[in-house]
């Protein structure tokens, strides 16, 4: 691939990893198609301990954000408190006293899955459609978060190349991980770490420890870890149902080629179909599955059903 | 039960309910407490068939609120559209485009878990402690939603009232759900309705399925079908670790005594530390279940982990 | 004009009044030019009694707003407290303590100024310029309603149609308020209710009043009194710097026209460049001005700057 | 004073300066009833070239805000675009099409008034009610902004402090304005810089020209010129309506007294009744004022009426 050309690059590789139609002209789902029933049962005979993971961070105003395109950290204030209960000022009868909030945040603020209609290219969303058809300010009206709702419960797989190629678990901003990384990692780890269809892929990279130790400085948007453009056809053959990563924007940063911006997504998203997870914590997960010797989990990642939108903060859950 | 005093019953179920002091004087989590790693790999073996259903209703503008207490239906806006990057307006190198969105939303705006700061009793919140010394205009200092991130993965068990003890599979507004209620609808559903320590128990009273068909009307503070304050010694003694309905208030509307307002609240949440769930959307997993002939189910219900918040919006997801 | 045709009607009222070019390719300003030191030296001439009037609805959760395009009611919430401050939780030093808040809303949700980029005709905005090229999901790149800031401090002059044609001081929903009826207003108010180049032009129809009395009902969006689509070449020959009324949408409604929306729009903003209020409300100044036998006054209706808005709400002082 | 003892100081200052009572117990407006009929006809004399200043700086994401007690810059997002409007996604009819946008913010976010209800003394708000009583979750009570709304037109007069003792024109961070250089200054600029009673003091600083220069940096917090503790009888015995600063506090930080927090402010709200205003712009008219060698003018600075809100973002117009 020439560095100096990305259009080319991309141009190429979508036309190699191209799932339009695969599912039919009116498809939504992309490759969440790939789960199926039996997938699910298979994934839930991985619970065998019991033991419960958040794979999400913290929603709230220490978060990574700068202002980057606007995206600001969560905004979370309060409609109704304790104090005014206990002062008595909320007007409820026989003591009793509430509290209530609101939230105010980007959709891709923090931990989250990007929908479908998130990334374009020249102008095109998944399966070919136009994305001036797709994706208006009024919202997504095809590929809308909401159509995922009840999709992403299935088999779940950590591959912490940080911890097989790092130092001290970290990979170093700007390592790009290419398909031979992800490979040794799996070897590294064992059978329990085999990616396949219908899988939700889980890459970490050490970066997010690095920033909680070190702060936040340049983890929305700046360079970091992250999978090269090579991995397109992996993911592609991979038949996967989704990828996330414990960066800001799952591909390496800087970008691999000159004056490049996210070309991974712009194959990715429109063309390959693919649910892309960004600023996942693996770190609980990862210090478990190292002790337990077993990379392979059950896991639920359900969006926020938010009608029209292109992505939506969520909590995934691994259960093994 | 005098329903003229509901302080009285208040008190009296509070004093008879209590878990105060229970799990410690640091606990935060309450009833979440009863999900343990064995419940776990109990439920997980609940995945039988491998279908997935989202509990969730969609978060969008066409919803219940009516701006009770300033809550109002989501807000949802773009900072990034596909007709802009059709246009060729955003910026971006080699023909990728994007498209963001921004969320606004009171927590309690549609399907949600209150946290265990959501309700005080006199001026106390759960475990004994201050209302003021928890939950402020900064949020929840102690038991803030956060604090459930990872624990409710567990076995759901949907007692569909309305289907049982309705007309049309529906429970009319004002129709208080007794635990002889309960009883008879586990009865008539069989076994796999059993409730017990650890659960999450589920249910539906129909109207949520006769608002869709309808209209919203007083959906969010009006009268409705649902917990009858007579439940509080049941749903302590059942150890569930959290219950949720597919009513605005989980409690019956108009409320039981005279001039009064969510007294079942006021006893499960701050005295016996239970996890409530609002707005939740059964009618899919109904329908499967009563196909199915089994209503137990792996659930996981994993709310956003916003720092200090008093709830979260939430998709559930129930597999079997 | 004929009713079934309004594209023809905006087409020929745009060509007859269009003020393109009028200041220059790159002018933002539109008819603010009208404003010069002259005019505003003979308007604070006005201020004999020096009394002031706000011309604002409240902003707050019980205005007028029912979601139409997403347009809500203001949402006003605390980050700080009185509550809070007494009970002593806000850790500030030696007594002091505070009170902040937040504000979300739409910019159209109550008192506004309309900005040039508010309205397209055809895909083209003020001046002529492509409706993408000027505002995108960044906002309005040219005319944002900063380029406002500081040029609208002038003579106002209330048209109280509503007291000089309506019963009780109030004309009907869908009453069409045509240039004879300006003309009889001026004419029955006498010659401090003379209209000319420079001039803010409010017009009272008695809607608000109305509302006010019997609930909001349509008030935003459904039928109401208004501008005449004939008063396109008033408007424009009158060298108004801007013209504001007591209703949602400045113009009758219904429409004039079968199947049409907002038509006196289309031909105003883009092609007079007219700066439009809506929602004013002059229910006090209209009283005032009654007993004073006088029309005119200094008005100050300084939009917010905020950056790229398309418009802004408004406080609007007038002074007399 | 007692460097060591803020407690002391404020509790003195407190007794000199006190105008609790001063207009009866339910005064809601504080110095703003220092404005009259007359102070109006007056200062509206004092336009004499009929030119215009907006005194606001820009709302938008690039102000100085940066988190402070959840204080955000404003996010502005669109709900309807100019690309939707041209690619004809936007369902209007004969060609119409339009733009709309939303904006949250907190109300101290830019340039503001502080409300009476914005501080309290030892729980103490305005007047002497109890802060609790005033202030909660829900909002003012009794003294929210939206009391001022038609309230503040009257004399303003610009105090150069930054030309008249500074280098360049710029006060260096930490500097303390004492009674004397508020003197001085007067009697450099002349008799149009005296400052009396019903006024509106505009105190310019010249930090907000060195942050433009050379970036926000701790602009929302950090160190600054301001107002010594030691004005707050010469506020007070000068009878102004109201008090603004080119600064994010209006008095000088770091504070004067150790480990202490914005103690001016402690006394001129809650106790003297005097509306503050901060984040203001006075370059432009500065520079005006300087060249026309008068310093007073005809100020409207009308807040938005939010009901209940503490303070609001404002866009004064001077024009002289």
């Amino acid at each position: 691939m020439d560095p100096a050309d990305p259009t080319a690059a991309v141009a190429a590789a979508a036309e190699r990893c191209s799932n339009w139609g695969r599912w039919g002209e009116d498809d939504v789902l992309g490759t969440l198609n790939f789960i199926d029933a039996r997938k699910r049962r298979e994934a839930a005979t991985l619970v065998r301990e019991g033991v419960s993971f958040s794979l999400s961070q913290r929603f709230d105003a220490d978060g990574p954000q700068k202002g980057w395109r606007r995206r600001t950290n969560p905004v979370h204030t309060m409609l109704d408190t304790g104090t005014d209960a206990e002062a008595g000022v909320q007007g409820f009868p026989h003591g009793i006293g509430g509290a209530d909030g609101v939230i105010s945040m980007p959709l891709q603020c923090s931990t989250q899955w990007d929908g479908l209609g998130h990334i374009f290219d020249h102008g095109r969303a998944w399966n070919g459609r136009r994305a001036g058809d797709v994706v208006t300010s009024m919202g997504d009206r095809l590929t809308g978060i909401e159509t995922a709702a009840s999709a992403i419960a299935t088999r779940g797989v950590l591959l912490d190349v940080g911890r097989a190629l790092g130092e001290n678990g970290e990979l170093p901003d700007g390592f790009a991980i290419t398909p031979e990384h992800l490979d040794q990692t799996i070897a590294a780890q064992g059978p329990t770490s085999s990616v396949g269809r219908g899988d939700v892929l889980l890459v970490r990279t050490g970066q997010l420890a690095r920033v909680r130790r070190e702060g936040w400085g340049d983890y929305a948007g700046g360079d970091a870890p992250g999978l090269s453009f090579l991995t397109a056809d992996w993911l592609h053959a991979a038949e996967i149902a989704g990828v996330a990563t414990d960066t800001w924007g799952f591909e390496v940063r800087p970008n691999e080629f000159h004056e490049s911006f996210q070309p991974l997504h712009q194959v990715a998203i429109p063309h390959i179909g693919l649910y892309v997870g960004e600023m996942w914590d693996f770190e609980a997960l990862a210090a478990h599955c190292r002790d337990a010797k077993t990379w392979e989990f059950w896991l639920t990642a359900a969006p926020l059903p938010i009608t029209g939108a292109v992505g939506s903060p969520v909590n995934p859950i691994a259960v093994l």
